[in-house]
Formats: structure tokens, C-alpha cells, sequence
């Protein structure tokens, strides 16, 4: 038989495998499933896409599936969902959402790339159709379309992260009221607190209405199944629009029958060659945990730029090759209004329960020379440990400037540099672009003086 | 006798040598001789200021006198040129240039902070009262009044190397008609063939007229000792100003009779703590040459950076304590026009003379999301070690976000990645700062391909 490769997944790390194994091995047939009717697509765009910085929807997919099978000659199933796999006889079984029709595929190595699904409320309501996830293109679509044709005056954005940073800018340029209620003190978990509070701040003063502390309890419909009112413990809400942000949880729905190991978190666990623990079953992105080489623990750190890599990596040794990934640091970056957030590495809470002895200091300092036009101030919150002198993590914020110098650092922690080699880094200054002493420079410097 | 350090100049390694010196040892009376009028100013702000970006002069200077006696506790003597050192008495021989008398002082420890020189041409009329240097606090005075009193319409720029790039923008901000005469074929030698073309078109659509291979023979002088006309191997050019930027020397006239190492640039040499080879004199910034850690080879690297950071080093150890600076790698950024450009680590020219077995790539790619408002381009110039994987330097040029991107190189150069280790590096992926594959992994898998 002819060497075969299963691909399940169309988003981000089925694409890359799919493609990466062909050109590894051009005779091996490729065949990609994917349950919905897109693939290849940027999900990160998609709020950009809502607030109106992408006009352009076509922009937002990369690959159609006529172009994968042309450019990189991959076979694209579409509305094909695989329901089960049976690992001995090496064949999974595949519904045909079109035709309702269930039917079983051979493979010699099968690659899963299920990505991710939005978590839920679990609260009765939330199907009514001004209720939307930000998790594939046809929400994007979706969105767009109600805010176009509904005219929403209010909205209601329930999750405080990274997508509800940017869905908050997002309805704000379509001129809609927005409030983000949020299950935490302040948003975007996972930062520093400092950082927290800057990204709070320019929440408010962009004028969207911050509720903290918040737990969703109910959602009253019409009789439209159009959901009015939304009540929590902080109170009731009306609105015209509900955007859940809740994050996200790994597709692994048909793992266990299969006996494929799942992690702490509930991903899939690979090798470094991205193989599960089940012979020739591949697997990468966001249905898979990955090692955080900071503290080389699993964590599940969902992300378009791991789910690429693991898809190459998985589709290579898929197709005979011996490609290994090693891990991320975690570099995350997003854009709060005119503020420019980064995180890379771990946090100082993640740093204390990973056994470290961590000390952080923060800094505010000059992106360009102080009075060159245009300057603005970055602030940088660096956390080492005093033990090894290592610099495990930073937190990046302030205007134009600060998201690029948090890659400088991301280098420095995802090679274990000590807060001493960074503040010896040399580092450029010149007046249009950074000062004499760059923040990077200033906050190693200040660290040091705290071991 | 109460200790006693001396600080020859005052411009950027000597302050922060001074500063330094009195922070560890507050019992130190320090004392700092400069030649000219000020101390402390900004070199390399000075072309923004004749551009007119930087319009308050005083922002210019960090420190008077005054306030570096008030702030730092350090006595300072401006117009005081030293003329001679005896180290074996440990004293030196300064003249006050206002009384034009000469004296001795005692020292403990001497720190030769003593920068460089602007490099002439050696012919008559440089002397012109329209011929400028861009070295010192007084040459940006000039030029700015000379522009605003005598309005010139025309001007030559001799020299492209990076203040000549600066000071193009600076005239044609000032609606000069400005030709750049430039030795070379190329403007920028030491970037990379593709850079400094990519650099020679910025300057031409910017209406900048460059003459290549050219050598200054004569300056005509009128009556008023005014250079009217620059004769050269293209031909004579009639001008109104005449700027000269041939790069610099090291300032090291009182060095030999001191019997102080120079080094095959004709820099001070010194060891990692900024000791030179006599008892008691340690030495800082542009008078210095500086170990390169990418080819561990001494070079002459005149820069702010290492300046203040040799400083630092050198006032520490002068006062007692045990400071260590490693070395540069060189870490370099020009604003041309609308172009940023930026060089960290060797060249290509230099890895093959260093006896390296260098590959090069080159590739553009995306600074954000390509459909992202505002995404520009950026090229980087990626040189490796075909032998050690090593990635030894980058050139990167293109819109906003090139030049903190070469930050990000430097990082990796500095610490001696591989070529494997960057295209590995886990950057940011965020639609509005960063494409799903960021140019940095882009050059790194394309110059893989080369090994």
C-alpha cells in the first residue's frame, strides 16, 4: 500500500503538517480532514477583522482548500468530522457532515491538529444568537454581520484575557458601548500585577466599563432567543450584544478510546518528535500541551506560532524525517488600545510554585532618547532567580517600542542568560530608536542590585 | 594622602567613570579635567537638533559642571587641557586655557577619558568658516547658526558613513540642496552590498545627490575665507557649506611619552578592567580600543554605549572595587530618511578575514501582519558560520520595527547561537507588531538551508 497520511485539523498546525509532509515526502498521499467549512485561517486576526483595522475578509484565510491542494498538493476534506480512532487497525472513522454519511480511512501515520474549543459558560441562554465566541472564522463572519445588520448600542464581553482586550477595542470602534466583566480583580491573568493595573487603566480610559470580581449567573432571552439581560453576582446588565472570552480547552473528545495520554491539563502529550503515546499517531497544537523550557514543565499555552512549528515537525517525522521540537518560553503579546502589552516566560507566581527563588523589580524607562519626538515610555517588570542569576520571565508594557524589546528578552530567558549577561548585552542606541541606556539595560541593572 | 582620582575629559566615559568613581568610594575626592566648554552633551543628538527634531539646546547637555559637582560630588575644571602625564611621580601636567597657565596634580589613580577626533582631510582651506565637524556640542552650535544666519542653499556632505547619513536629513530639513561626496561606491562601508544599496536609494529618492569614488583634492576659498568651490577626482562642486564626516581617531597624544599600550588601531589598550599597561591609569571610551566577542579580536568601536558602560567599569575599579567589562559586539543604528538601518556583530568581510566559514542570506519579510495597517518591510541580512552553526552578525534594515529587531539578533550573536538555536528562538506572534513567522525565524531557516 502506498504510504498514507491522516490529517485531522485545518486550522493552523493541520495545514503545516499536511504540507510539511508532502514536500518531505512527495509520494506519500496526504489527506486532511476538517470538520468545518474553512480552513487555514488567522484566528488572531479576527478582531481586527470586527473593528474594522482588516476590511478585507478574504485577507483573513490563507489557504482555501482548492489552493492547499494545488500549492502544496494536499487532499482537503471539508465538513468531514473524524468521530473515532481505532489505533490497532490503523483506521479512523470520518462522518460526512454534507451527506450525513459515515465511512472508515486507512492510515499509515495519522496526524491530530483539533485545536481548541472556546469554554463555556454552562448556563442556560447562552445559544442565543447575539451570543458569540471568538474561535473560528464563521464567528468572526458571524459578528461582524450582526454588528452590521443589528446595530448593537451595548455589549456585554465576559472574559477578561487576551481576546477580550481585543474585542474590547474592536466594538469600541464600532462605536458600542462595551463592558467587560471579569471573573478576577483585574484583567489579563497571568501578568504582573503592575501590568494588570496599566492594562485596567487603559480599559477606563478608553471608556469601556470594567466589572471585577464578577461570576455570570443568568441570561434572560426574549422571545426571539435573544438574550437581553445577563445577571451576576455584581448585578444585572442589559445589552444587545454578549461576546464570551472564557479562553480555551484542548479538542481531545476521541484520545482516550484510543488510549492516547493526556496531560496534567488536559492536552495530549507528545515526544519531542510531536508523537503521542500511541505508535504512529502524531500530534501538534492547541490540542496538545507543550514544555515550558523556563521550568520544564507541561503546560498547555495554546498559540498559532507552537501550533505551526509542531505541525512541521509532526508532518516531517510523520513522513519518515526526524525533526524534534523543543518547547516555547511563552511569548505573548497584545495591543490594549494605544498600550502595547508583552509577556514572555513565566510569571513570578509561575516562578515561586516552579521552586525558583524569585525576585522581580520593575522599571520605567525612555523608548527613544527622552527628547526625541515621538519618545514614550516603556515599563518593564523583570523576574530572576536570585538563586541562579537566571532572568526566567518579563512582563512589557507602554507605547510603540515595547512589544519588540520583549523578543530581546524572550532570547535572554529561552537561553537561561543571567540578569548579569543582560544587563552586558550591547544593545543598540541611537536617538530615533533607544536611548543610551535602554529600559532592558535598566531593568537588569536594577534586578541585579536586588540578589 | 587622601585618595585621589583624576578624570581626563568629560564628555561620555569620563562623567560616568567620575560618577562612579565617587559612588563606591564617597571618601574619593575626584576631579575632572576637560578641554572644552562643556561636558556631558549628547554626540549623537546633535544632527537632530540641526534637523531641527530636537529644537531645546539645553536638552542636549545631561550635566553642567555645576550640577555633576551638586549631583555627583565630583569637582570639575572645564578649559583645563591636559598636556602630559608622569606616571612615575603619578601626576599630570594640565593647562587652565583661560589663565593659560600650567600646573601639576597629584593622582591615586588616573582614568584617560579622552575620546576621539574628527578625521581631516589634510588639504588647504579646511579651515573655511563654512566647514564643519560634528564632534562636539560647539560644532552643532555652529552649523545650526551658520544655517540660521547665512541660509546656504547648497551644501557638501564629505563622508557616508553614519553621521553623514544623519546630517543629510538634518540639512534637507533645513531645505538644503545637499551632495554627499563619498569615497567609496557605496555609502556605509561595513553593512552589507544589499544594505547599502537599499541605503543609497533612500538618500537619492530623498532627493540627496551622491557622488561615488570620490576623493577631495582642493577647497577654493573666497576673500572671507569662505570655501566656495570643492575640487575632486568628479569634478568641482560650488557649495555655501561643507560638512566633514570621515569618522574619527582615538585621542592619545600623551600616551606614548607615558609609555601606555596602543593598540594596532592606535587605541588604548586595556584589560577587562579597563586598566592600561601603567600603573595606576585605567582608560575609557573612544580613546580605548575594545575586544569584539564575536571574533574576539580587538578593534577601534568608538560608541556611547561603550563608553559609559567602559566608564562605569573603569571609575568602579579606580576607586577599589573589581568590575569586568567583557567586550562589544557592536550594535549600530542609523534613521535614513523614511529607511531604518541597523549592524550587529561582524560583517561578512570581517567573518571571512576572522577566518570563519561565512554564509549569507538575505530575506524580506513582514513587520506585522502583512494585511495589518501599517505593516512595512524588513530586510535582514543574516551571517553565519557554516563550521559552528554560529550566527556571527546581521544587518537589517526597512521600516518601523527593523532596528529593535536587530536588538534581537544581537542577543543571539552576543551569546553565540547557532543558526538552529534562533530559528528555534519562540517570538512574538501578535497581528499589530509581528507576523506568524517573524523575519528574524524566516533568515534563520533560509541561511540553515545554507549550511
Amino acid at each position: 500500500m502506498k504510504q498514507r497520511i491522516l490529517v485531522v485539523g485545518g486550522l493552523a498546525a493541520g495545514p503545516s503538517a499536511a504540507s510539511k509532509a508532502k514536500r518531505v515526502n512527495p509520494n506519500t498521499e496526504v489527506l486532511l480532514f476538517e470538520q468545518g467549512e474553512h480552513i487555514s485561517y488567522g484566528i488572531c486576526e479576527i478582531p481586527y477583522y470586527i473593528g474594522n483595522d482588516v476590511k478585507d475578509a478574504s485577507k483573513l484565510v490563507s489557504y482555501t482548500p482548492q489552493k492547499l491542494q494545488q500549492v502544496k498538493g494536499v487532499e482537503v476534506k471539508t465538513l468531514h468530522r473524524v468521530e473515532e480512532i481505532k489505533p490497532v487497525r490503523k483506521r479512523i472513522v470520518v462522518r460526512d457532515m454534507d451527506k450525513d454519511s459515515v465511512s472508515e480511512h486507512q492510515y499509515s501515520r495519522l496526524i491530530l491538529a483539533t485545536g481548541a474549543s472556546p469554554r463555556r459558560l454552562g448556563i442556560s441562554g447562552e445559544g442565543g444568537w447575539n451570543v458569540f465566541h471568538v474561535k473560528s472564522l464563521d464567528d468572526g463572519y458571524g459578528i461582524k454581520k450582526f454588528i452590521d445588520e443589528e446595530k448593537p448600542k451595548k455589549a456585554l464581553i465576559i472574559g477578561g484575557g487576551y481576546i477580550g482586550m481585543e474585542m474590547c477595542e474592536a466594538l469600541k470602534n464600532n462605536g458600542i458601548a462595551t463592558t467587560l466583566l471579569h471573573r478576577g480583580p483585574l484583567p489579563m491573568a497571568g501578568l504582573e500585577l503592575e501590568t494588570r493595573k496599566a492594562v485596567l487603566s487603559e480599559l477606563t480610559r478608553n471608556g469601556i466599563e470594567f466589572v471585577a470580581n464578577t461570576q455570570t449567573k443568568t441570561m434572560r432571552t426574549d422571545t426571539t432567543n435573544r438574550v437581553v439581560e445577563v445577571g451576576t453576582n455584581k448585578g444585572s446588565f442589559q445589552t444587545d450584544l454578549v461576546i464570551l472570552s472564557l479562553g480555551v480547552q484542548p479538542n481531545v473528545g476521541f484520545c482516550s478510546s484510543a488510549k492516547i495520554r493526556l496531560g496534567s491539563y488536559g492536552g495530549i502529550v507528545t515526544d519531542q518528535r510531536q508523537a503521542t503515546s500511541v505508535d504512529g499517531i502524531y500530534a501538534a497544537g492547541d490540542c496538545c500541551e507543550v514544555k515550558n523550557l523556563v521550568n520544564n514543565k507541561w503546560m498547555y499555552i495554546p498559540l498559532a506560532t507552537t501550533a505551526s512549528k509542531q505541525g512541521w515537525v509532526a508532518g516531517e517525522n510523520a513522513a519518515g524525517g526526524r525533526a524534534v521540537f523543543k518547547g516555547v518560553i511563552r511569548a505573548i503579546a497584545v495591543k490594549v488600545f494605544d498600550l502595547e502589552v508583552a509577556h514572555v516566560g513565566i510569571s513570578s507566581d509561575e516562578a515561586k510554585k516552579s521552586g525558583f527563588d524569585a525576585v522581580t523589580e520593575q522599571i520605567t524607562g525612555d523608548s527613544k532618547v527622552s527628547f526625541f519626538p515621538g519618545n514614550t515610555k516603556v515599563t518593564i517588570t523583570l523576574i530572576g532567580d536570585k538563586k541562579s542569576g537566571r532572568v526566567l520571565g518579563a512582563n512589557v508594557y507602554g507605547g510603540a517600542g515595547s512589544v519588540l524589546r520583549a523578543n530581546t528578552l524572550a532570547v535572554a530567558i529561552q537561553h537561561k542568560l543571567t540578569v548579569d549577561d543582560v544587563f552586558r548585552l550591547d544593545l543598540i542606541y541611537s536617538p530615533p530608536f533607544a536611548p543610551l541606556w535602554d529600559p532592558i539595560l535598566i531593568a537588569a541593572n536594577q534586578l541585579a542590585k536586588r540578589f
